[in-house]
């Protein structure tokens, strides 16, 4: 196996160039930069979608993006995102297409996973969601004793919990239903109790979300969902279970009617498949339509991705600018902070995304690559993370570029907290790059302390407002930025082979706790002591 | 100005013998080290409080702890920490005491800020504390119509928010109330008005907590807390207040009766004041025996931290191998990935503490220093994090140091779901240190892509149970973690000046999204062109 110090498919030419211009970026700064071209707001700013993005508070010339096109040219990135599109199987190391945005395009338009058009089946099962939806909001379909539905569980991890979760919680001024719903996803009694506890086995409605249907956690809440129903007197637990997978047979083994099965496929990976039937439980908060409106969102940050030209193409410069500063400029961190409360849990979504997708160190090739590839994503809710975690962007000593998230228009009625909000994360924008500097005047003690260095990057994302539409349009956005950043490390964003082998040790050591049988394992001086420092207390109480 | 490449009053000597053994480390492996020494496991582990800490999963041998310490005894760390347990005036840019281990102390303990015994007034503070709680949980304290209290808000942000918050939710295992309690920090008025819509102003309290009782964020939700109450028929809303703060005269001055005002004091820090009267909501969900029991496990932390050696003083050796990678092998990031959800804000919290305490670059001398201090804090709840990002750690790019937190014994009755937690975290130690190679047979296809380097470091820390005692240890051992960390950096963990600039540009840009006069501030284009587009949007609309 042979090692590369950058991307194989990349021009060393068009790599070195960066190198040496990176050496003139940085004798300037990003305050010089505004007033040496007080145009920069506008050349490095675009709107699409009702989002509006803002990438000039970067280390960036007109100079700086032309040389990062150039090498994403010579990988060529145009050829990948058509053969993304193409519904190729470019999911190699599992022989798969990764045709999610399949899954949000209009009717009439066609995709084809391997030559076979799927657009036809994924409207069917729209449809099988809308029917169900219905029939769930009109109250036609009902428990075990004729009840209609009042709270809803969802039992799925991973990319069959987190995205459908951020999302119903994210547009909950959408909401056109007020049936309850929960979210399940840990093997951890307390995720389910205090919930179970609350709610009535004849008006409960479990999902199990689960592609492979093989995911330990997930069945694991779904014995335990059914165990409840009977111990609640319910015979007939088919009557409130509802199951999302490739594997049907397995859902029916598991008791799960045939019409209550909602189909995905293997085309679409876990952590891209809330546009999907994974997606349920948004449908079930905000309506089909609104639902609809989501994948429109997404299907026209796809059609924009796809065809715009890479000046104009939001994910493509964006992934540059994350390369830029990764590989360059050697970030190892991006920070992403929503000013919105609504949107709390978009940078673990988002670390989700990027980190799965692009945590890898072996290339197309099979190569061991040396060169970074996934940042640590972290972030926070502003105003919230301000007084968490600033201080350390202010005045630390790492460059962690940022993703500012707000949206003009507030859902609710008080305008002036929101605003509040906003002028907040414009202000922190301005300070990062800004800075300050102390005037030491005989009254200000400590002036040094209260310096604050600036040139510190940061994109602002602008959404008109925070709706079914535009927060489809910034999730597809995210994904196809998480594409182009693969495509230029020359790794497949598609799979994820580096969590198999906890889960294998897992339950090797699962049997080790339960008894002190002897599964002829043998693990290191540090795991075995405490394991035995279990038993013993554990044997001790 | 001078800078300094490495702490100022280390020794140069044991600085430079420590990269000279970085060289020779880093020729080995976690899993050689483990193969030469079996005996690691019991020479790197410690039983404290109930808390058995394992750290020999990291790059580390006799000769390392032996070298980090003689470093450190070359800035006198010793001294500085029973400088701090003196109550000098350590957080020297605002002339304060940092005594949060006074709040926690046996009442016949004395401790004393810059030379006054504060022991009584603590003691006396948690007595009014005591009082409210009974009066609160026997119904005697009551509303405006005379009903008992059935919900309470916390009006708070920081350190008068997250650790509460963290630690009602850890322990509501342990809870006499069913009092709910709700957690309102952001301006975001969508924080706020789900909880009050199913709240009855008849029942309801609000504290609002704030030391300097300035707070934007706060006295904005506490203003919208009495027009609800007014709103809803509350004719007193005195009757429905409480404050924590130093500042009582401005708590009058928002209507708080002078009974009703808990105190804080100067010589504690936003980030250290969940023992204050700032934990009440830790104290009406679990009652003042058990909140007593939470101080006291953290006393007992830090009469360990102050008393032991060096070579058994877990906050000494835990901060002294963060050093290690942080300064030697310039890991930028660290990851706390607790296995329990009830435990999911502690990641957040610990990041507040280390990011907010010791994200600085200016040294005690008042100098720019160039190396790195606080790191990126990240992380999740297991088992969710590992379908998330545990791909990254298993396989991407970046060396992550990781905490692992799990307890022994589980709060529920399910044990074996709770036993399947701690198999996953124990495994995914393993998996991390230990990697896996991939045999390459005929039909192992893309073998590289299955391949784990290994050779990633953890700590584990195994609470024997999640209880309140334990959990104060855990949170103490963090807070005297980061002071060794900031001591060795010779900064100051106790202020945060970093946070004012964005605040006073907030005020700035508020005026202007309100209306387009013209308040003399430019700004640079990007944000000028930020404020328009908003005033645009909000006006056409």
């Amino acid at each position: 196996m042979s090692t590369h110090k950058i991307p194989r498919h990349v021009s060393v030419s068009c790599w070195q160039a960066l190198i040496d211009h990176k050496k003139d970026i940085s004798r300037t700064s990003l305050q010089e930069m505004f007033i040496q071209n007080p145009g920069r707001a506008k050349s490095f700013s675009a709107e699409n979608n009702k989002l509006y993005v803002d990438y000039s508070k970067h280390y960036i010339t007109e100079e700086t993006i032309q040389l990062l096109i150039s090498m994403a040219q010579s990988t060529d990135l145009n050829g990948a995102i058509q053969k993304l599109f193409s519904g190729a199987t470019i999911n190699w190391t599992e022989n798969k297409a990764a045709m999610h945005m399949a899954l949000r395009a209009p009717a009439d338009k066609t995709y084809s996973v391997e030559g076979e058009d799927v657009s036809k089946q994924v409207h069917d099962e729209l449809q099988h969601m809308q029917d169900f939806v219905t029939a769930l909001h009109s109250g036609e379909f009902r428990g075990h004793t004729d009840k209609p539905i009042e709270t809803v569980f969802n039992l799925g991890i991973d990319g069959s919990d987190l995205g459908a979760k951020l999302v119903t919680a994210a547009l909950s001024n959408f909401a056109v239903s007020d049936i309850d719903i929960h979210f399940v996803s840990n093997v951890d009694i307390n995720d389910m109790n205090s919930a179970l506890e609350k709610s009535d086995a004849e008006t409960t409605l479990f999902i199990i979300s689960s592609k492979s249907f093989t995911t330990k956690e997930t069945l694991f809440n779904a014995e335990t969902a059914i165990k409840w129903l009977r111990e609640h007197g319910c015979k007939s637990p088919d009557k409130h279970l509802l199951a999302v997978t490739a594997n049907h047979d397995a859902a029916k083994a598991l008791g799960v009617k045939d019409e209550n099965i909602f189909h995905i496929w293997e085309w679409v990976g876990g952590r891209y498949s809330l546009w999907s039937a994974i997606g349920l439980p948004i449908a079930i908060r905000i309506g089909m339509d609104h639902f609809r409106d989501f994948l429109s969102g997404a299907s026209a940050m796809d059609q924009h991705f796809c065809e715009q030209t890479m000046e104009n193409n939001l994910p493509v410069i964006l992934a540059l600018i994350d390369i830029w500063y990764i590989n360059f400029f050697h970030a190892e961190t991006m920070a992403i902070f929503p000013y919105d409360h609504s949107l709390n849990m978009l940078p673990a979504y988002i670390g989700q995304l990027i980190m799965e997708s692009n945590g890898k160190q072996i290339d197309k090739e099979g190569n061991q690559i040396k060169y970074n590839t996934s940042p640590v994503i972290w972030g926070g809710t502003g105003n919230n993370a301000q007084h968490a975690y600033f201080q350390c962007l202010h005045q630390g000593t790492h460059l962690v570029p940022v993703d500012f998230i707000v949206s003009l228009i507030s859902n609710s009625e008080n305008k002036s907290q929101h605003q509040e909000l906003l002028a907040n994360c414009l202000a922190q924008g301005e300070a990062l790059m800004h800075g300050h500097t102390e005037v030491d005047r005989a009254e200000t003690e400590w002036a040094a302390y209260k310096n604050i260095p600036g040139n510190r990057p940061s994109t602002t994302i602008l959404l008109d407002e925070l709706s079914p539409a535009t927060l489809g349009s910034l999730l597809c956005l995210y994904e196809h930025r998480c594409f182009v950043q693969a495509h230029i490390w020359n790794i497949n964003p598609f799979d994820q082979w580096g969590v198999e082998l906890g889960k294998n040790i897992a339950k090797q050591i699962s049997e080790e706790l339960n008894e002190a049988t002897d599964n002829n394992v043998t693990h290191d001086s540090s795991t075995e002591r405490l394991i035995s420092y279990y038993r013993k207390k554990n044997e001790s109480c």
